[in-house]
This record gives structure tokens, sequence and C-alpha cells, in this order.
């Protein structure tokens, strides 16, 4: 225990051993947040490196067994995988144990995840906004989470100290912590994250469809801007693919809005109207730095 | 001189002493690539920063006195204020002085800068693709175009030895140099640079235009795609603007491909469509990992 604090909970079953999953049970065991960590992943191939970086005490492939007698559980694997989790899971779960997750939706969970998880179970959704371009266990580290915020969606009827081990929980890997509603959130992350990524996969495919010397040409002298998109669209396909299926109709309602200003812009430049360019790229800025100031860098 | 190569050139001008000309002023200067540097700017603010700073032997505000006895001329003004650097420079030039640019569209260069610069002056449009958020003569700093690509885009009658020495100097200052077509150049950045930065100025405006609680946690919670486009749209407003306004045709181009595929992505969605998502996110993983493997990083 390097910070000193007594553990929260005795044992902690992890379900999905990506880069998520694998940074918390790095940051679980570095901190001493927990007395014993079950790792459980589908994939041979992750339960096999995550054995040899030695990142849980036991790796498991059978999520019912992995979750006996276990305190917290943390689903970790990509949304789609929720439904044969929740039925995986219903009736081997401890009683008064907590679940919660690390999706980046989070109106759906309930639904996907909580159905079947029984009587005096506790529910705490969670979306830990922390990633790197790299997936997998071996791209993990204890710091990912440090400095982040971690947004916490429990229904309406979650009991309170269920949430609060919850919110300690990330706290001592180091997160912010907030809690608001579920749908809230999903909008929020539509315009902050998933219409950016959008974006950024579809432009990474525009150049990829130009004639292939202008690819090479593109590649070549790749300007900031589009590196960043790039690295944004480096991203794990399946996960992204669950976020965009999951979250519809906040998406759809933000590229809408992103239309209309698109539009604007574009009307400027076949007009050659520098004011209005020149107007809207002041503004930007202006946002950029309140960013900045939020200390969000 | 540092690298113990022999000046390329007695006196150079730098015409426009921001991020790009106050950077190239501290290479040269560095790198003794210039016995004597002349930095001319037109905002007092930004000549008393470079004296301050001892950026150049000496700043004027006259760019027609600026470039007497100037063996090299570097205009790095935005692009809307060629054709007046153009004007003022006419008639001053020595003979056999050869003029350069840093304005990243270069299809127009030659119509707005070169059109009155008199007979034995050697006109080679470049492009050092380099550049930070930042603007202003303190904003800069010699190793901004270390390891980066410049493009010259020298018109078909130009002298060699000219666009030798340009080149010298480019590579001097740690670049990586081509040589292109300004037309094929302008299409090349109309997708890697331009169009990106249109739209992360846009859905940073879209942000701002929701209603401001929400705003609020925008900037909060701000997920790692969305402050990769505050930062991008945090540069100069007024470079940004005449960048739309030279390359208007190149970068509504690339907007409606761009467009065709958004549409694409927008479809599956809408229709659940998970099997196009995760081809189309696999396909963008694998192009980020050419230009990582082109070392553009």
């Amino acid at each position: 225990m390097s910070r000193g604090d007594a553990p929260l909970f005795g044992r902690v079953t992890i379900i999905g051993f990506g880069l998520i999953g694998s940074s918390l049970a790095r940051a679980l065991r570095r901190d001493g947040v927990a007395r014993e960590i079950i790792g459980c992943d589908a994939d041979a191939g992750v339960r096999r490196s995550a054995t040899r970086l030695k990142l849980a005490d036991r790796m498991m492939s059978d999520a019912g067994k992995a979750v006996s007698g276990a305190d917290l559980i943390v689903v970790a694997v990509p949304q789609s995988g929720y439904a044969a989790v929740g039925k995986a899971l219903a009736g081997k779960l401890k009683r008064g144990a907590i679940v919660t997750d690390v999706g980046s939706i989070k109106s759906a969970v309930v639904r996907t995840l909580g159905g079947r998880l029984g009587t005096d179970i506790h529910l705490v959704p969670g979306h830990p906004i922390a990633g790197t371009e790299n997936s997998g266990p071996a791209a993990g580290f204890a710091d990912l989470f440090a400095g982040r915020w971690c947004v916490l969606t429990p229904p309406p009827a979650t009991k309170r100290q269920a949430i609060a081990k919850v919110r300690q929980m990330w706290l001592r890997c180091g997160m912010r912590v907030a809690v608001m509603d579920a749908e809230h959130h999903d909008r929020v992350l539509a315009i902050t994250s998933h219409v950016p990524h959008l974006i950024a996969y579809t432009i990474v495919n525009t150049v990829s469809d130009l004639e292939s010397h202008m690819q090479a040409e593109v590649i070549k002298f790749a300007a900031s801007g589009f590196r960043d998109f790039t690295r944004v669209a480096a991203s794990n396909p399946v996960m992204w693919r669950d976020i965009f299926l999951n979250n519809r109709d906040a998406v759809l309602e933000m590229m809408g809005r992103l239309y209309e200003d698109i539009a604007l812009l574009q009307k400027a430049i076949r007009n050659g109207d520098g004011a209005t360019l020149h107007r809207v790229f002041t503004r930007s800025r202006r946002i950029r730095r309140s960013i900045v100031q939020a200390k969000q860098d």
C-alpha cells in the first residue's frame, strides 16, 4: 500500500483485461485498494499476457466463476459484450456485491448489464474518461487515470454507500469524480468525444481514397492538423463501433448541429467572406483558452 | 556558426516577424546562415519585442527600405498582405536578389507577390510545414523547423541556382525539402491541413453554441478527441482566414469528398450497421500506422 490507506475491497474481479481493465488492475494493486484482484478475459492471448505481466492474482476465462466471492466487479469489455456478461453473472454474485463498468455510453448500461444481476446487488455505472490510442493489457499503465475525470451515473434508487465506494476507488486511482444523469452524460460525450472521433475516422478514410500518388504525399507531408486526426483515428475499432451503436441519437443530433455550422463556414469560403471567417476563428481561439484555463490540456 | 558551414547569404531581410519569421531569424543566426539579418514588421509592438529579444541586427518598419541591399528576402506576413508587400518592394530590390515566402498556399504567390518585383529577381515560393498554436515573435524558436518538410514551388522558368540557395537555407534549418507544382501542393495541403482545421474550428464553435450549463461540462470533461480539436482551433485567425480565402477551390473540393464519406458513416450509425463501422475504423487505424512508420509523428 503505497499511499498508506486501508484496502477498500477484499476481492475485486475485473472482467475484460484490455487497456482500461489492466490499467485499473495496476492502479488498484499499486495503491493497495484491493486485497485480491481476479482478472477475467475470454481471450487466451490476453490472459497469457496479463499473467506474464503479473497484473492479477489470478486470470480466469469464465466470468461466472471469476466473480465468485467478489466484493466489487468491474466490467471493462466493449459494450457489445455487456448483455453476455450480464447473463454470465446472473445468480453468481455474492449478496451485497457492487457492480460497476467503464463503458463510454451510460444510458444503456442498466438495461444491457443490470437486468439479471439479482436482488441485493448494487449497480453503479461509471465512465473513467481516460485512454490512449493503444489497446490490450501490455499498453496499460497505472497512471492512466491520474488527474482525469470519472463520471458515475447511478440510477436514482442506488444506495449511497455503493456509490461512495466506487467513487473512493477512482479517487484512489487519482481521478476526479462527478455524478450525473446517464442521458446527460451521453449528450456531453457525443460532442466532446464521439463526433470528433467520427470526423477523424472519416477524414483519414477520405485521404486513403485519394489517388495513390497523392496519398503517399499526404503521409509524407502530414501537417499537424492531420496528425492529430490520425492519432484519434487509431483507437480501438470494436470499442468505437459499440460507442456509435449505443449513442446513436445523441451523435446524430450533434452531427446535425455541426453540419449547420460547417455550412456557414463553407458559404463564407465560397463567397470570399473573410470577415465571417475571422470572427469564427477568433471565437474558437477564445474557447480553446478557456479549456486551457480549466487545466484539461 | 555552430555548424561550421560558411554563410549562404550576406544580408537577409525577413518581412513579417511573427512565429515563422522570428523562428527563421533565430535559426539563421544560430547556424550562421546569414551575415546580417534585417527584420521588418509594420507592428511597433512586434518590432519592440524582436529588438528586446535581439532577434535581428536591425528592426525596420518600411519594407521598401528594409530590403535595400538584401541578397535574400523572406516574406512571412499573412497572405492577404502579399500584394502590398509586392508593391512596396517594386524597384527596391538588388539585382539578382532572391525572394521567397513561407505562406501556406502556393498557387497565388506568383500573382500576388511576384508581379512587380522586376527583372533579374528570382522568386522561389516556399512553404515550411511547421508551426504551433502560438503567434508572435516571442513564441518563435530556432528548432521549429527541425525534422519537418519544406515544399518549394518555383515556376518552371526559375533559375536552378536560386532554387538551390533557398533549399540550402531550409536544409541548414534542419528541414527536409521537396519541390513540386504549386497547384498540387495546395490540393495535398487542403486535405492534410486545411480541412482538418476547418472542422476543428467548426466543432469548437458548435460547442460554444450549446446551452451554457452544458458548455461548462464540455470544458470540464473535455476528452482527448475534443482537446486535440481545440488545440488546432487556437491557431492564428488571420493566417487561417487567408488560407481559406486563397485555397478556396481545393478546400471546397476536399470538403465535398469528406461529406460523401461522413454520409456513409452516418447512415451506418442510423441503421445500426456495426460491420461497416468496424471495417472503416479498422482501415483508419491502418493508415495511422503508415503515418507513424513514415516518422511524421
